[in-house]
């Protein structure tokens, strides 16, 4: 038995972790554009990367450590991806770190990246974070704002589980992203930190079985970006370990932060959870699951409330699943608006579809009837804000 | 020895075919919403549809014809696609063409629809236009008229082609399409009509040949609505045939309308070639080009005019196909924005590129010298048009 919390802040809460995040002018805001995540004693790391081909230096100088390695000390910057810079870019993440502070002791440190493609980074300006850390403070919220780039709000989660008999650990994560996750190729990071005294071994199989169901289901394999990056690192300082609850709180931590993700979505107003069940295999309903998510006319219908659920149909039809119009059902969250070919949408039966429509959240659900597996992708509509945004997102 | 000569008119020209449109009320605005091709004597056919799961009624009707059936009747709709209504559906159009004149000797008559998904024909509004048509007239440009949705101009061609020795015959068409037809399931309709002596068993390879770097390029296999059609109707009232010229004239016709298409994109002010070369192979070259002509983010990078080619590199790094950051090179025309990891793009560069992209229609390249194989496909900027167009398009 075990009772997962939410609690207040990030990862302050997370026994042997400090973490902050200062401003070094890379933002032009003058808002925070450098984090760290330390600990005094060496962490697991376990970590899902991009599926680029062209991936970021500093993935590449996390992958050039070896299979066991422990870590002590993550950099993060925002502005600058660090990616399309060659052997260069690995190479200045190792001076970077040179002129970290001898007292740190920092062990195998490791650096993230999110911001524009293609641009060295500014390295004197980058090592001042080093003069300007607190080191021994716990700010997970100014690290939060730090590795914000598009979005609009902090992404920020702390629970404390309490295990029956055995005591409590917490987990918690600082994430950024902000909607539209693909197929805008916007660039995800999330840092998930615990004191639960997770196996070292467990690590990699427990987040990727969270990520399937949340990050996963917000981005379609391979079309992500150059950065992509999620991060767990644990500092076992609990003492405390049962798998049955942290699995769960990973869970929950991972669903919940790519539904904020979702719901930050570059100029989005909506987040709608699309189903497609019933389907002959999982990976058919996964496929025209995100299908749906990432469909523009989708999207644009969703932005201007409108319950054309023919896209809905035809974009089923277009993945490439099996499918039988005969004995499709699509539903608006309660309101059937397709079932088989039996009878044209009534208009009492639009008028509800779209009152489901004007609501900030809700589901579109398509029941294929011919098998048993289900998957839900989760997107947002696509409006005016989204062009905005995206048509000089460097400026 | 042959020439190849653009001449007025759309499909009027072209010996042994009729063509017409009408207003019956479909479209609120009054415009043609209905329209004829017709030819007193049968024609052989061939036609490409849509690889939609959910292939809409008119192409199912289509296919309980044999296979070797000719025709001398086409009727096409606008306002309402006639998909996902079943077999009910295919049923109408059969109620309808049973309204045909007697006098026109219908034989095998064929339907094509366009519109919103997911409603009956309304037979008797349609069957109206059997009574407005004027069957011996030659009005490409009224037919032409009634099968546009959301195309901001009409689309025909007629091409003359003299044949050293042997003669001239012609080829024409008529076409709707407004860009974004990928991932935005847009209809594309097409109908190619030529007096060229063509033997029936060489109508599909040519047709296909021809599509392959036209109405292919601008639309991935397997996203495409449940409507989409290509047809080529032969009157073979020329008696002339030449393969090689023939094979010509087709490919400039379908690039022409594939480019028409594009331009025509939603909402939309700029066409954008994608050009991947070098691939390992052309599937790769492919996929990447397409990858390119479909990404949200180039979209409106596009539409912003901001030569971010960090959008470029890392959808072609998403799409799943090999390549190497080291040897690519990118140019938007002749500006080589990034080559290799050798330099970053300096402010003159960056100046030149922002210069490309002011222009109405450029080329984007990316050379990934690993192989010799290249593919082209084209594309269209994303910007608050395509909103306005597709938040509501039912209206």
């Amino acid at each position: 038995m075990f009772d997962i919390l939410p609690i207040k802040g990030g990862i302050d809460n997370v026994k042997g972790f400090f973490s902050g995040g200062v401003s070094v002018g890379l933002k032009p805001s003058g808002k925070n554009d450098v984090a760290f995540i330390r600990s005094d004693e060496p962490c697991d790391v376990s970590a899902i990367f991009t599926q680029n081909k062209f991936q970021a230096a500093p993935i590449r100088h996390f992958k050039r450590y070896g299979e066991t390695f422990a870590t002590n000390f993550i950099l993060i910057n925002s502005k600058n991806a660090n990616a399309m810079t060659g052997k260069e870019g690995i190479d200045d993440i190792d001076t970077l770190f040179a002129s970290l502070p001898q007292s740190l002791k920092a062990l195998n440190p490791i650096m993230s990246s999110t911001g524009v493609i293609g641009y060295r980074l500014n390295i004197p300006k980058i090592a001042k974070a080093f003069e300007l850390f607190s080191f021994n403070t716990k700010n997970s919220n100014a690290a939060a704002e730090a590795i914000m780039t598009t979005d609009r709000f902090k992404k920020e989660i702390c629970l404390k589980v309490d295990v029956e008999g055995k005591g409590s650990f917490h987990i918690a994560a600082i994430c950024k992203g902000a909607g539209m996750i693909n197929p805008s190729l916007a660039t995800m990071l999330c840092f998930i930190t615990t004191d639960a005294n997770v196996p070292k071994e467990l690590m990699n199989d427990l987040l990727n079985e969270a990520a399937k169901d949340s990050f996963n289901a917000i981005s379609v394999d391979g079309d992500t970006s150059t950065n992509d990056t999620v991060m767990l690192i644990s500092s076992a300082k609990s003492g405390v370990w049962d798998k049955e609850a942290f699995s769960e709180a990973l869970k929950f931590i991972t669903k919940h932060l790519a539904l904020e993700i979702v719901k930050d979505g570059e100029g989005s107003k909506k987040v709608v959870a699309f189903e497609v069940k019933n389907a002959l295999s999982l990976d058919e309903a996964e496929k025209a699951a995100k299908a749906l998510s990432n469909s523009l006319l989708v999207k644009t219908a969703i932005f201007g409330e409108d319950p054309n659920w023919g896209r809905i149909a035809s974009t089923v039809g277009a993945s490439g699943i099996t499918c039988d119009e005969e004995k499709l059902i699509i539903k608006y969250d309660d309101v059937v608006v397709y079932i088989g070919t039996k009878k044209e949408m009534s208009k009492e039966t639009e008028a509800a579809a779209a009152k489901v429509m004007k609501k900030d959240s809700f589901k579109i659900s398509c029941d294929l009837a011919l098998g048993d597996k289900s998957f839900t992708a989760y997107g947002c509509d696509l409006g005016h804000e989204y062009v905005n945004i995206n048509a000089d997102y460097r400026s």
